[in-house]
């Protein structure tokens, strides 16, 4: 078990760093190790980017899912290889892995420019969300809405780390995710290409199951655990959108206030 | 650094078991270790259940809800005391006790009839979650959008570990939790007291946001995560409603699905 998780990309020596990419090599999106099985049947099924190997546990019960990834795996010609489960404990990098672990070309961000290019955009941008678990199930919930894209800044932000992967259950191997410098720009573009930028919050005048332009391009914004947005993405969002809330205490989770969010505006788009 | 958690009871040697408290003691909910600011902070706000001790990470940046924990221990005469980082590490038990565990009485079960009694009851059973931050994730969710109970199996079911109390945020203090031999026969009572009993089925007739019951006494049922409902609890619900998913993924996380359900009761209630 020499392998090792696809790493970042070395840079030749000398040269200039490329920037025209939207993140850079090694400010990606992540998503090179891929955990749980969901997550790697979906990365087999979807086929959007090479795979090195699939790790499996030795002795695993057997399951539809695990015969699905085995024959995906197969059909592709990426090579299945078994290892105890100790030994893929210590490759595995989140909680609860499921006996499987996929070893893949990095995820791609995706310019800004092209989510915002769709006239039936759909983005959700996270304004600092530093857990890989809350990333992870937005990005799930955001791609079982139905969303577009997602909107990550360069920094102070989770990637898809294996943990992240796991949480988003193959949602990365279908939602383009796009890496801004910093979100406030991000919006200002946003605004001036034709989308409603709503950000969620707590105080605002908004209840978000009264939201007037769910079924309009729309980026919905959505702040840190705990800190809520910062000042200046609060400041560039033109709807702020609270989540009425009916118990004792004062807030949600981040993905539980995104599950709302997004299927607030999947069901308006829909209905 | 010698106090323990409060663990379980023993019972003397050679006296039969107590059958007659709802969950038995050992079996209960769980809650004697709550770790994370916002959980300690509503523990010690609600007052519903003696508090031994509070351990505050030394050197901790300040911050308004630590300073908040500070005041409502000493207010209650509980003693707070500080250990390094590294001790307090040792001593928590989830991921990121943000520097705050505090050690409690375990929480109490309260009889199903009581959850069952209420004209208004909302109640949220999960079938066989066994993973503590979804326990954890779906009892803020459910106390936040104003459910009125938790109902838990016996077996195979997450408890209150530090973990869950961490994710759960404090709904714990404020959400009563039942803890049933059978989910089936749990079901059965909740029927014949006059609750509508609604599942949650990726293959359900009934679409979540068309739920026709959602504004009547009912308790939502949900599946554990990837297995669904199990057959004998599908079989006890009179409505299995679907959660309509416009992406590629064929489902959402189980704390995704509950935010879904139990807001969708909850905007149905109050419209």
């Amino acid at each position: 078990m020499s392998e090792r998780p696809a790493g970042r990309r070395r840079r030749p020596r000398g040269r200039p760093r490329d920037t025209s990419t939207p993140a850079g090599f090694g400010e990606g999106p992540g998503g090179e190790q891929v955990e749980g099985r969901r997550a790697v049947r979906e990365l087999l099924a979807a086929g959007r980017r090479p795979v090195r190997t699939v790790w499996l546990a030795e002795g695993s019960s057997p399951s539809p899912l695990l015969d699905e990834i085995t024959g995906l795996a197969r059909a592709a010609g990426v090579p299945v290889r078994f290892a105890s489960a100790g030994r893929l404990e210590e490759l595995a990098r989140s909680a609860a892995p499921q006996g499987v672990v996929a070893l893949a070309e990095p995820l791609r961000a995706v310019p800004l420019a092209e989510l915002l290019a769709r006239p039936d955009a759909f983005l959700v941008a996270l304004d600092g969300v530093t857990d890989p678990q809350n990333l992870g199930a937005v990005a799930r919930t955001a791609e079982t809405a139905g969303a577009s894209g997602l909107v990550l800044r360069r920094h102070r932000s989770a990637r898809f780390t294996p943990a992240a992967t796991k949480a988003a259950a193959g949602a990365i191997e279908h939602l383009p995710v796009a890496i801004v410098p910093g979100l406030p720009a991000a919006l200002d573009e946003a605004r001036r290409s034709g989308l409603w930028t709503v950000g969620l919050d707590a105080d605002g005048p908004t209840s978000l199951f009264e939201l007037p332009v769910a079924d309009q391009p729309l980026v919905l914004v959505l702040g840190a655990e705990g800190a809520g947005l910062s000042r200046l993405v609060r400041d560039r969002c033109e709807v702020l959108a609270r989540i009425p809330l009916w118990g004792a205490l004062p807030s949600l989770n981040v993905s539980a206030a995104a599950a709302l969010a997004c299927f607030e505006v999947a069901r308006r788009r829909h209905a």
